[in-house]
């Protein structure tokens, strides 16, 4: 493959996640500065292979988008050129792909979009994969771009709850994402002074959250509460209030912090009162680390391309890039780890993850 | 009263709001520099009145406080010296500020906060009100400091929010502060390129809110839809999913947020979701506007005090501080009006107000 | 001219300013959607009318520039029709004008864009203005859009500074925009805590600086400076450090900043530090204030060109937009009046201008 | 030693940094809760050893304390009880450490801090260090807390420049920190998209800069510069301005920023504009990041302390602390290696580091 003739399609798919456009500035400047590559976008994921959008990208294209939110090229969460409305429309792909000439695919998105992407690599196409999990939650690496944004997020809504909940003498629950792992309630509750913090890993006992905040009432007069959506009491289902037990889904209704803002209400006398990020956690520019490391990512996959190291995934090992092959690290979660040394730090500083006694 | 003895009190009642310590840096420095006053702050709002709490302050103890959220005095939502659990306790109240040998109290707070600290005038206790409501309703002055604050962590969230509907084709509810005044849902939504903004003085056609949001699925891909927390639909109920009818709270559980979700859900293709900023909104370090407006009528209030203009509280006329009295604001909120400008703009904009056709 | 055909043309001059992107999508969005008119950008202030570069502009090219910072339109400092490279083109111009079918232009720049603009009315193309100054100088109007920018900057480059001088017992020195008008360095300074406040209106007396922070040393242990770049001390030059006498531009290659900084190190214990602060005060995402100011000020020029309105430019009267004749405020500068309430508002807080005693 | 008799100190020494509190608050509920620990800080780093004063602190001392710039026990640059005033007065120092009954220190500090604090180990006073520098440039660890926080800032300043570079053709100058390592530069100018990026490791060629900056001018229109304090020409001294040969010292004035603006002035069209960011990079809020690094820091000293491991420091391995002795880490500096990722991924993307040709 001779690098002056090099063209790389890019695509993003998947959720959103701060970095994105950091990743297809860095892919694309250094294709094209270091071996001469054209570079094209493909629009909204794997469903402008199928629609056959596409466009030209080059170093003006990407200028100006580094701390940009979103993507520049769109995304669609369900597009699958192997099942199209059931259909394997993958034939038809190949041909738009051979028809622009693409020589490799840079692949950015998540576990669904990863397998998709490595199904191309045998029909002609070789992949090279850039993992995107706000929720830091990928096999392999320490940390993916896009989670420092959310913690970030997370913690400055800590810090302007705390001084209201310390003046107002208030219990303050803060909802964040995460539905199986609770990097983001764990670190972001760390970096925003919560008092508990409760995460998927670790079921917790309402009776030890409603006595960390009875004896906070009488010391402190105030708590501040960080729970990841997919957090649950350990009794294996939601404790609901009585008067909601008629509601079918009072979870997916309100969220867990609804619903653990109602049941403390029962037990404590101070007010209780909830706030629920939402995708405000995953959408909006990235923080400066976050641009960096998406950067590297961007930068590192363009050398795997140039490289010829296909079906492998960019990702962090100690400070520096490397890569893993995607099999490796498809529909595998990270967990934060039984004795992760956050938990202890946690624990350490008298921060309550809700355990049983 | 010789200025040389003078001797004032101050406290914060009520819920939070961002520029409160402002206040109390403005009051105390300018009573001290301008006239020579000693300054005592109450403790808890009228809770340290009635527990005899309170502590000295000089520039000192208000250096740093700046830009920080909360109150260092403390707040309190209930207490009432006219009604302690039922009992009227003013008696004692007035011993103790006899005993302190306080001239005057600065009351900084909303409407409970003013209605009973005007009634101390009368009992040899003469009253200077800084009006304090993040929700910008009170008569008579043009902005309230917080309400800046709250307006930009709205928009912020939007911003955040924008990123990911457009890349992602989403649409993205985002419920607000604001029962019964929209201001912050309206001004939020003006900074933070809301499509649809839904307030309580304008009850909003569901089936309007739809089909706008249908009609940019097909044009833009999507919607942003800012919603105050009393926005309520033109039939005047809230017209609750199906599911959820037997739900006795469905509003109180979830918010008008995670409804609107809900019924939008049901007819539209995107997927759609809600963030509820919840009290984010109201703590946490004031903007600089709102620094310099809480630092403008900290300032005003200790002119106030030395000038002997009691039973007033201080407003923003134009672009100049100045005083009504007490009883001309309490109890009334100023709504956004019929034919507000803002609302011109929005229209002119192209933003729906969610009104029937 | 039926509003049907109306065809307007939109430009921006001179240097940047928070807020541009909002005008030039609040004037579009408001002239396409109440009027159904055409609107075209001129690129690059007046030179795109010199050198017919101009492209349509409608909802979609302005979707997502709200909180952009710049101008999508591009800008230029010098272009003038009326003088390129000192001969008039003016005639040319007009028949670009006449080419493209404007019926009027929508000028947003300052002094110089807007006299400029207005000589184009008799020529048969219809101006209104919207008046652009970072530094808040502009007559009959209380606020320009980019001043709370700029104020925010100042305000939190102050109050990082604050926890190290603090800390660590410095004098800091900070350096704001303000080359004629102390607006932004007083409004910037009383929002961030500045203990001394140095603005051109008032010419300072380096020796009660010095007493000021010696006074600080003794009992604060630090003192935060704000000093216009604009601001000079009271013998009408400025007191140049004996090793400087050589160097024949200190302040343009240091500013007073660092000039202030070796007076004083001269005279204190203390170290001494300084930040310009530079451009970095006009530049990027515009405050959520300002955002719904520039828009509301677009929004208000689309009024006045479909009520025809012309040879006049926008202005805030109170909280409300309004207009005067461009020649009203060409020309003229609106500095700090010598007895405005922020300047009592500051020395009634104990911070100092810097007056002789 | 009986952990529920163990009585530890706490000082912070040297410069200020983003995250200092968050080590004390970290060290402090650590030693509290897990060993029963009392702890006292030391004012005023070792001058608070010589001059005697220290208070007691507890969790309730360190509440609210996370993401508050500086440091609450203040610090000093120059207390040295080895040398006070040229007197050793260690002796004293010891005696009111037993007075105060400190088992051991924590010294929270840079080089200078350290090497000072590690003699007193062998008189007695046991010591674990907590390396603070905002250059990131100790050797043996990845990351120093507020390192994070000063690319955050210099990345804003950027992103703030480049709006305006963009918008109005202009060269715009940023001089960060870094007077020997130019990690603050390079990875701050990474995050903020610099064109050009100039570190005291990587002397630059003047004529390059130009050449860049001249293409750019033609090309982009617009080149946005990052500069280190300490990054200098090849030739190994400044290239002075002609007009200022006769100035002593042009950059102690001014700063390389203010020097490199002259010069490119002289060669291009484009105005070139200079930012001097100094001490707001190194004071303030710190990120969440630094939070969380600062506060696993400080816990990880407390677990030291606990396990008796003296006369070592906290470092971070990969992503978990570790401790290194101290002398192995004193008087040398991390500068960035001449093959590091950073540099290659500047040069991929076509970021200019000022090399000769």
């Amino acid at each position: 493959m001779s690098s002056s003739s090099l063209h790389v399609g890019i695509l993003t798919g998947g959720g959103d996640c701060p970095g994105l456009n950091a990743v297809i500035r860095g892919v694309t400047n250094s294709l094209i500065k270091t071996v001469g590559a054209r570079v094209t976008g493909i629009e909204r994921g794997f469903m402008g292979m199928i629609e056959r959008r596409s466009r030209p990208l080059d170093s003006e294209a990407v200028a100006g988008i580094l701390n940009q939110g979103g993507t520049i090229l769109g995304t669609h969460n369900f597009a699958n050129p192997f099942s199209c409305n059931g259909v394997d429309v993958s034939d038809k792909v190949m041909e738009y792909v051979r028809e622009l000439g693409l020589d490799a695919l840079v692949a950015i998105g998540g576990d669904g979009t990863m397998s998709i992407a490595n199904r191309f690599t045998p029909l002609g196409l070789p992949v090279v994969g850039v993992p995107k999990t706000i929720d830091n939650d990928l096999m392999h690496t320490e940390r993916t771009f896009g989670f420092d944004s959310a913690v970030a997020i997370v913690a400055e809504a800590l810090a302007r709850l705390e001084t209201t909940a310390r003046s107002h003498g208030r219990v303050m629950v803060l909802e964040t994402m995460g539905r199986y792992a609770g990097w983001i309630a764990l670190e972001g509750g760390l970096a925003g002074g919560a008092d508990v913090i409760l995460i998927p890993e670790k079921p917790y006992d309402l009776n030890e959250v409603i006595r960390v905040c009875k004896e906070r009432e009488k010391k402190q007069g105030y708590t501040l509460i960080c729970i990841a959506e997919g957090a649950r009491p350990i009794d294996g289902g939601m404790v609901v209030a009585k008067h909601l037990e008629n509601s079918p889904d009072p979870i997916r209704l309100g969220g867990v912090g609804n619903v653990l803002r109602q049941q403390l209400e029962q037990h404590l006398e101070s007010e209780v009162r909830t706030t629920q990020l939402g995708h405000v956690q995953r959408g909006g520019t990235p923080t400066p680390y976050d641009r960096v490391l998406a950067t590297r990512f961007g930068w590192y996959a363009a050398k795997m391309v140039a490289n010829g190291e296909f079906g492998r995934m960019v990702v962090l090992k100690g400070d520096e890039c490397a890569s893993v092959p995607i099999e490796d690290v498809a529909n595998r979660t990270r967990n934060v780890p039984e004795n992760h040394s956050l938990l202890d730090v946690a624990t350490s500083l008298g921060v309550s993850l809700g355990l049983p006694a």
